[in-house]
C-alpha cells in the first residue's frame, strides 16, 4: 500500500532521531512491500526561523493532506535559537498547541512501560517495581486550561491574570470512550483522575465518565483525585492500567509516570482525532545540549512510528515487528548513553537505528 | 506565657492523633512554664453531623479568637458518615476551603524531609536518595482554581462546566516573599514552579516572582515548568530547597513530594496569614480504616504542633525541643506500624505520644 507521511524533524535532536525512525520505516516498506512518501513540514523553532511564526497555514494543509504526522521534538536551545526573543506565548510551544487544535487531536496516548532490561534505570526500589508496570495515560488534549479564554488586565496599577478551565460533555465523552476502548484491549481497568472535591469541571468529568462506563460493563472504573494519583504513581505504579484525565492534569501526571519508568528515551506518544490522522512523537524533549552528537536515543521516536503504523495506517503486523525489533536489540544488550548500564554495549543514535532496522 | 489554642480533632484518626499532640504540648507547658488553654472547634464531617454544615460562623469566631489552630484530619469514612449523602461540593473539603478563606491562610508550608532512620521506607533507590533530601513546598492557598468563579450550564441538552484560575500581583507577591524569607533561613534556593509556556496566570506569576527576587540577591531563583517538576521530584529530589507554587500545582506536587519521602505519617504542615495566627495539621488524611485502633502515627501532628510553637507562638526553643524528642525516639528504634521495619520496636499511637512527651 501507499501512504503519505508528514515529517516534522523539529529542533535539537529532532532531525537525528526522525532520520532513524525513517530508516526503520524504510525497512518496513521493503519487507512488507509498502510505499511511504514523505513531506517535510516545519513547526516550532524551525518554522519561526524560516517564517517568523511557529506554524503556518501551509504546514497545517500539508499535515491534513497526509495519512499521519511523525514528529521529532520541538523547542531547541533557548540560548542560541533566534526565536527565543519572542515572548513565551509565541514560542515553539505555541506551534504545538496550534497544530493540536488545527488537527483536532483531542486524544493523547502516552504509554509508560518498564522494559525488564531497563529495571536498573528505574528510580524506584525493586520491591515497588515487582513484576514491572505497564500503563497508558489517555490525556484530553484540546480542551481545559490550555484552550480556554485568558487575559491579563491592569487596574490601579495592579495586574490580574485569568485563565479559564472549561469542558463540555461532548469533549469529555469522546476522550472517555477512547480510554474505555483502549482498556478493553489491555487489562480492563480505567482510573479516571480529577479534582471533583473542588472543581465543577471535574464533577462534570466524573458524571460523564460514569455514564460512558455503563457501556463497558467488562471494564472496571475507578475515580482518583489528582493529588492522590501523583502519590500513587510513586507508591505503587503497578496498580494502573489506563489513566484517563483532562489536559493539564495529564501533562503533569504523564511526565511523572514517564520519569517513574526511568527511561524517558524509550517512551512514545500518539495524538489522535476522530479520523485516522494522528501525530506521533517521542515523550521526551529536544535535548539541545546533545544535538548533533550522535548520542540521542532514537527508540522513543521509532516506537512512535510503530504507534503510527498501528493507529493511523492499520498496519498492526508491521507495528508488532518494529516493537519486537526494539525488544530484540535491548535483549542483545545494545544501549544508547541515557540507558547504558554495566555489561551492555554502548552505541550511538545511528547505530541504534541500524540495529533496529536490521532486526526487522 | 498564656496562649489560646483552637483544637480541631476532626474525623477518622483525627481525635487520637490530636490527643497525642496535646499530651506533648502539656509536657512543653510543664517544662517551660507556659499555659495553653484549649477550645474545641468543629470542622468537616464532625460539624456536618452536629450542625448540618462543614463550618459554622461560631467555629470561625473561635478560631479567630485563638493564637493558633491545631487540627487532626478531616474527611471520615465515606461509607458510614451521615454527611456522605451531601453533594461533593458541600462535603468536609468545603469546610477546609472555607476556613482557609475565612482566616486568609494564603501560605501553606509543607516540609518533605527524609529522616535518615526511615530511608528504607523511601520508595526511591539509595543512589537517588544519596545523603537524603529536605525540601519545603510553599503553596499559595487562597487563590487560583480553588477560589475562582465556577459554574455549570446547559444548552441544547449539553452541559458545560467552567472553573476560573485567577491571580493578581499582590497575591503572588506576598506568597513569593514568604518563600524567599524561608529560603534565607535554609539553603538559599527558591524553585518557582509554573506553566508559563501556556498560562497567562503563570506568566504573571513568573514576572512578579522575578521582581521579588531582586530584594533577595543572596537567594538563587530558578523557574521550572510544573510537568518538569513532577519529573524532577522523582529523578532527583535532592536538588530542591524551597519550591514556590500556586494552589493547584502545589496540591499535586506537595502530595507527590510527601510520597517520595515514603513516610507521609511524619510530615507536618502550616497554613499562615499575614498575622501570627496559623492552622497546623498533618499532611496525611483521616485514615478511617484504622480509626480508634491505637495504630495511627501521631508524629505528623506532633511535628505540626512544633511548627505552631515556632510560627504562631514564637516559641523556637520549645519547637526545637519537640523536634529533638521526635528524633530521639526514632533513633531509639520506636516505630508505629506505618514506618515499622526489621529490628525496630512496634508501638501504638498512645505509646508513641508518651515516648515523645517523656523525651522532652
Ligand atoms: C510544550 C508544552 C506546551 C506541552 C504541553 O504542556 O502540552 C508539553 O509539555 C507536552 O506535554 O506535550
Ligand atoms: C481536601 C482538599 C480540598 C485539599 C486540597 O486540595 O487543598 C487537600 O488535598 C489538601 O492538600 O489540603
Amino acid at each position: 500500500m501507499e501512504y503519505k507521511i508528514a515529517l516534522i524533524p523539529g529542533d535539537g535532536i529532532g532531525p537525528e532521531i526522525v532520520a532513524e525512525a525513517k530508516k526503520v520505516l524504510d525497512r518496513v516498506c521493503e519487507k512488507y512491500s509498502h510505499k511511504f512518501s514523505y513531506t517535510e513540514v516545519l513547526l516550532g523553532g524551525a518554522s519561526i526561523d524560516a517564517h517568523g511564526v511557529p506554524l503556518t497555514e501551509e504546514a497545517i494543509a500539508q499535515a491534513k493532506a497526509s495519512d499521519a504526522v511523525l514528529m521529532g521534538s520541538i523547542g531547541g536551545d533557548a540560548k542560541t535559537s533566534p526565536w527565543y526573543k519572542l515572548e513565551p506565548s509565541k514560542r515553539p510551544e505555541a506551534g504545538l498547541l496550534a497544530i493540536r487544535k488545527a488537527l483536532n487531536l483531542f486524544a493523547n496516548l502516552r504509554p509508560a512501560y518498564l522494559y525488564n532490561e531497563l529495571r536498573d534505570a528505574c528510580p524506584l526500589r525493586d520491591e515497588i517495581i515487582g513484576d514491572g508496570f505497564d500503563m497508558i495515560i489517555v490525556r484530553e488534549l484540546t480542551g481545559g486550561l490550555y484552550f480556554g479564554a485568558r487575559k491579563t488586565t491592569e487596574e490601579n496599577g495592579v495586574r490580574t491574570a485569568v485563565d479559564t478551565l472549561s469542558y463540555n460533555e461532548n469533549e469529555i465523552r469522546r476522550i472517555a470512550i477512547k480510554a474505555f476502548e483502549i482498556a478493553r484491549k489491555r487489562r480492563n481497568k480505567v482510573t479516571s483522575v480529577d479534582k471533583a472535591n473542588v472543581l465543577d469541571s471535574s464533577r462534570l468529568w466524573r458524571s460523564v465518565v460514569e455514564d460512558v462506563a455503563k457501556d463497558y460493563p467488562d471494564v472496571t472504573l475507578e475515580h482518583m483525585l489528582v493529588d492522590n494519583c501523583a502519590m500513587q504513581l510513586v507508591r505503587d505504579p503497578k496498580q494502573f492500567d489506563v489513566i484517563l484525565t483532562e489536559n493539564m492534569f495529564g501533562d503533569i501526571l504523564s511526565d511523572e509516570a514517564s520519569m517513574v519508568t526511568g527511561s524517558i528515551g524509550m517512551l512514545s506518544s500518539a495524538s489522535l482525532n476522530e479520523t485516522k490522522l494522528g501525530l506521533y512523537e517521542p515523550s521526551h524533549g529536544s535535548a539541545p545540549d546533545i544535538a548533533g552528537q550522535n548520542k540521542a536515543n532514537p527508540i522513543a521516536t521509532i516506537l512512535s512510528a510503530a504507534m503510527m503504523l498501528r493507529y493511523s495506517l492499520d498496519l498492526d503486523k508491521e507495528a508488532d515487528a518494529v516493537e519486537a525489533a526494539v525488544q530484540k536489540v535491548l535483549t542483545e544488550g545494545y544501549r544508547t548513553g541515557d540507558i547504558m548500564s554495566d555489561g551492555c554495549k554502548l552505541v550511538g543514535t545511528r547505530e541504534m537505528g541500524d540495529l533496529i532496522a536490521d532486526a526487522i
